[in-house]
């Protein structure tokens, strides 16, 4: 994959040589710190890559990618504060190293930040940008914020848990290749083929982390198996086995929420979700969006191909079960 | 001030109007109550008088002076979280109506609607607007992070709290006026004159904040007087006092921090200031900065007449002491 590379180094540059201002350091030390914990960078380099579907150069993509990286930082700082996370990439959470103000005003700036490099972009383009912009910014509120109303609610839907991953994570990949399309000053029915690319591209990512944490190869995972499980968290798996669920097994699974032997909930869990083929269900529902991204992706009409988008669909996707 | 009324009802008219989604109803809930509770809407009327300069109607600067609105009460639901504030114009602040994860989520959500109304300004403005506009976000962030650093050092200069208003409160008054100068497409020198009219405004009216808090006519103000001196609130007075105070007023200071009889506390500071000249010191200050506020007016070039701004800035500092 030495094309991804090469965008990633120009990534990684860019935000190496970004320059926060020194005072007040209560401000900006956590910017420097959060910055560069590191991350895969997947949403500028789709930028970039979207960019060069139309003939446009890294550098001149680099401002749009550099946008929707500063917005994707300051969303994980304010996310961790209202999750309470501890860690985030195995550091301390802004909030955990300074404290929730600092987290509070410092996510505040990097959000203004995002916009400031979006200001850089060719003067033209500015008005479409910040309209797509803004847009996907409320959407990955309103996810976050539907995501929140879940932890309390017992009958969310998998159709309301998609719409969820879809507002929270998806649409910001979805507008990461379509500013680069934009920056590309490419057709409408091309932006739209990239962001529709982006969005089912995002959710069947979203899907296959969920199937991961429960089936997926633990030393390749680089996590605890069934972690979900333990922390009774919804994801896709919990909600269908919910709704395929009889009377008997919903009885267990109400019953395993509260066990305290974790491989024994562990193991039980997965035994109802064998008996309701929830791995499978799952998959079909994770197999439906990546064909509807791999779809939206051979609609682009460029004279350049697609080609690398497609190879970084497939190696996303290379995670092993 | 008739034409103030008139500024005035076209802004609550459009925040009347300005319509929140119903869902998620945690996200909006919060902002549809907020953006209700009132305020002298100063800051949008600014932008509209401005605009009137350069010959165009409220409806040509409706958005921009939104834009300015939504953020100052953006800003107001996070600053209300950080200095753990129970109420906000006689009611409860979001964070204690609801809970801080909504304050700072919902809030995060009213920042980008204030972006929003910006990209409905003309097209060829956006641009423009958009870099003042981040350049004065970051600056009101980093004006607050100032006054919370501020709470736990002992020697803050007079320049230092000046430079503190300045960005928390000052800048936005500047940019909100000239962003109706940009609206107004007028030349770089009306702008930059009616920026500057706007932030030393907006430092002498801090100052007379300041000053009333402590020798207001507290039927006029409506609060406790000495309520600043009761908390040991850095102030220019309690800056300037602690500046010019020989050792043993400083001795008297210091106990008087601890103070529990609060007529006598208030009392006893109020003696060393006068000793000390501290109001005389701040109402030159303030004057100072009134009259360079009125000077950048006065070197407005304009074929409509500054007189609506003159008239405001001198409504402004008709609170009687």
């Amino acid at each position: 994959m030495n094309m991804l590379e090469t965008y990633g180094q120009r990534i990684e540059k860019e935000i190496n040589s970004y320059s926060f201002p020194l005072k007040p350091s209560n401000l900006y030390d956590p910017l420097r710190y959060f910055m560069t914990l590191g991350g895969k960078r997947m949403r500028p380099m789709l930028t970039l890559m979207s960019a060069k579907l139309f003939g446009k150069t890294m550098e001149d993509a680099i401002h749009a990618a550099m946008t929707v990286e500063l917005f994707h930082n300051f969303s994980l700082i304010h996310d961790d504060i209202m999750d309470e996370a501890p860690l985030r990439r195995a550091q301390q959470t802004v909030h955990e190293k300074w404290n929730t103000n600092i987290a509070i005003l410092s996510g505040d700036v990097l959000f203004v930040k995002a916009y400031e490099e979006l200001s850089k972009s060719p003067g033209h383009l500015i008005p479409e940008l910040l309209v797509l912009f803004n847009r996907t910014a409320i959407e990955v509120c309103e996810g976050q914020q539907m995501d929140m109303d879940f932890e309390t609610r017992d009958d969310v839907s998998s159709e309301e848990y998609i719409e969820m991953i879809r507002l929270k994570t998806s649409v910001l990949l979805g507008c990461a290749l379509e500013m680069g399309a934009i920056i590309g000053e490419t057709n409408p029915e091309n932006r739209s083929s990239l962001y529709s690319f982006g969005v089912h591209l995002g959710i069947a990512f979203q899907i296959q982390d969920d199937l991961l944490d429960l089936y997926g190869n633990p030393e390749k995972v680089g996590k605890q198996v069934g972690g979900d499980v333990l922390a009774n968290k919804k994801t896709l798996l919990s909600i269908l086995a919910k709704t395929h669920a009889n009377s008997s097994q919903l009885e267990t699974l109400s019953k395993l929420q509260v066990e305290l032997n974790d491989s024994y909930k562990i193991s039980e869990t997965k035994l109802i979700f064998e008996q309701l083929q929830i791995e499978s269900l799952c998959k079909q529902e994770m197999k439906r969006h990546y064909t509807l991204a791999m779809k939206a992706l051979n609609q682009i009409e460029t004279q350049e191909s697609a080609f690398e988008l497609e190879q970084l669909a497939e190696f996303l996707f290379h995670r092993e079960y």
